[in-house]
């Protein structure tokens, strides 16, 4: 069951999506450059399958730079710095921005000292963490990025929302071959994916949420009208205190409560924080050798027995990567509400003509 | 229910079981420093409430040490290093001492670079990731230690033994206040725990183990009769797989099934690594104001609303925390068969008088 799954898709060049992604972000404020930055960032969900965080979330980051609760003119500074780490003021750019410069210099130090922690306060919704804590493996070096985010999780054993569920992405290079890549929230179920269920009238599993009585629930429903995530036991929700910690507090940005939902109020600023770590493979160990051992653990791991029938064993990522090949080669599948989001974006934008234009179908090939 | 609570317990002075494990561990190899290295590893589980990682486990460590499988006169040594990295070596010393000098090392570099991260190669069974980590937490710092172990955990989706559950600890300072303290195996449970139920004839969880089939079981013995540990969900297998890569890979020790399990193969070398990282609070914000915001963190979280009834939300180490306080006070709780150990492991190293004079029952108080 996909439940992820729209009814129907056409195919489009990634090219052509990425123009018109950015020429709406250029539009709606950003530079040349910013603008492209953010594009990667959205595609990237939307390749990886990832898809809340990819093209349907475009609306909501426009207005967010419309209506000022996101700096278009946003540019993250340093604050403060160390040999190995620094403390990035985010000036209120959209996330993706301040978590790419944060990456940078978290690369930059860790070419020189071998790890380099970058925190990031006064952002904006960082999108997946996965996508900046892979920017690392490009430099040969293992990526980290947790944020904190509006806290729509109980604390374990707790009947309200208290804290964030925290994402958290780590980044594995393996040379030529796709990365392994850990993409997790400390909920068991991401609020979003309860929402499509909500949408498709669908009861969820019953360790998804609780409702507004701090009663466990299968009705998203009852989630959506103040119900709370649960986290991923009580070891979710200490990895989420954690993330809060490095992301929010070391970072000098909001926590829990003072972290609003960023998608509700877009004329307001997020101020909440990242935690970005590079480590340079090469500086512990010889990279060939440290390629090859991975490359072992793959295939022991995916090579494992698993019961008679059941699909084969999978590493974090191995998802995303296929997705993202196959649509980098077949053309981005560009669901029916992602094209409205993108039409409707066009519209109010008055560049209509242009999104046309570069909304082609892509020639079918092998579907 | 508290499973692991023996039948009957004295309490004894905390310095009096300390010098008798100085004492077993000095008679069976090591040195003065090594010796109270050790000594302070597993009285740190024991007070902690972390009995698996306890006394209980000192016949064990003791066997290692006479046998040969660990090196009594074990001399961790740096293989290479970078400002804020090093590589160790963990010449086959007991994990306590290699751990120890590691996050020496991590603290050292983060002292002046603002982090430091350190792996250890060539190591043994290091005890509670937690202890290391905590020892961060005295400079000031926040401390990250995982290692690998011998595959006991299926990969997810998977029907056998394939991965180590990789323990992760975190501890963060709080000035005055005792740490919070995240101490997590990416396994639903640990397998002591399964082997503790199997003892007590209780079944399990059905989510905690496979048995050799593949198939879940609420039998212990089937677990034990070469069933699997099931991970915390995908994400807790994601993390495994992270930990691998980081304490072992990364590290250039031994990973998944090269990893005996150390507490049957006394005279062979483990091999197993970690990796230990330390964060300098100060170098990203002002310590006061960190410890302050930590604090407001913890009094809005365990002032989370709960059900009517339920117990109040903790946060991360706070059992543990409490135990401890409490043995420190009223005398460390020796239960029967910790208390056996350690008369037979005298017995066998000659020296019963020496520790049947130490340990005396402390005056009850208040029990």
């Amino acid at each position: 069951m996909n439940i992820t799954a729209p009814p129907s898709e056409r195919r489009v060049a990634l090219d052509s999506v990425d123009a018109v992604v950015r020429l709406i972000f250029k539009t709606a404020g950003l530079s040349d450059a910013n603008a492209s930055i953010v594009s990667q960032a959205v595609l990237s969900a939307q390749l990886r399958g990832t898809r809340s965080h990819g093209l349907v979330r475009l609306p909501y980051l426009v207005d967010r730079l419309v209506q000022g609760g996101a700096n278009a003119n946003g540019y993250p500074t340093v604050l403060t710095e160390k040999a190995a780490i620094a403390v990035v003021d985010g000036d209120r750019a959209l996330g993706p921005i301040a978590a790419r410069i944060g990456m940078e210099i978290a690369i930059e130090k860790a070419k020189h000292t071998g790890i380099g922690a970058v925190t990031v306060r006064n952002s904006d919704f960082v999108g997946t963490c996965a996508h900046p804590a892979m920017q690392a493996c490009s430099a040969g070096m293992i990526g980290l990025v947790w944020t904190n985010g509006h806290p729509g999780m109980a604390a374990w054993g707790g009947a309200e929302r208290a804290i964030g569920n925290n994402p958290l992405g780590i980044a594995v290079p393996r040379g030529g071959e796709p990365p392994i890549v850990l993409d997790m929230a400390m909920s068991v179920s991401a609020g979003g994916r309860i929402r499509l269920y909500a949408e498709s009238g669908k009861p969820i599993p019953a360790d998804w949420a609780i409702n507004a009585e701090g009663q466990p629930t299968s009705n998203p429903e009852e989630f959506i009208l103040g119900g709370s995530l649960l986290a991923l036991g009580h070891k979710g929700f200490g990895l989420a205190v954690i993330g809060e910690i490095l992301a929010g507090v070391l970072a000098g940005a909001r926590i829990l409560s003072e972290v609003p939902e960023w998608f509700r109020i877009p004329e307001q600023p997020i101020g909440n924080g990242h935690f970005l770590m590079a480590l340079d493979v090469a500086a512990f160990i010889d990279k060939s050798t440290f390629e090859a051992r991975v490359s072992e653990l793959v295939t022991t791991l995916t090579g494992s027995k698993v019961v008679a029938g059941a699909a084969p064993v999978r590493l974090p990522g191995a998802r995303g990567n296929e997705l993202e090949a196959e649509q980098r080669k077949m053309g981005l599948s560009l669901d029916q509400k992602s094209e409205a989001n993108l039409l409707e974006l066009a519209d109010t934008l008055k560049i209509s003509r242009e999104v046309e234009n570069l909304l082609q179908t892509v020639e079918e090939v092998g579907r």
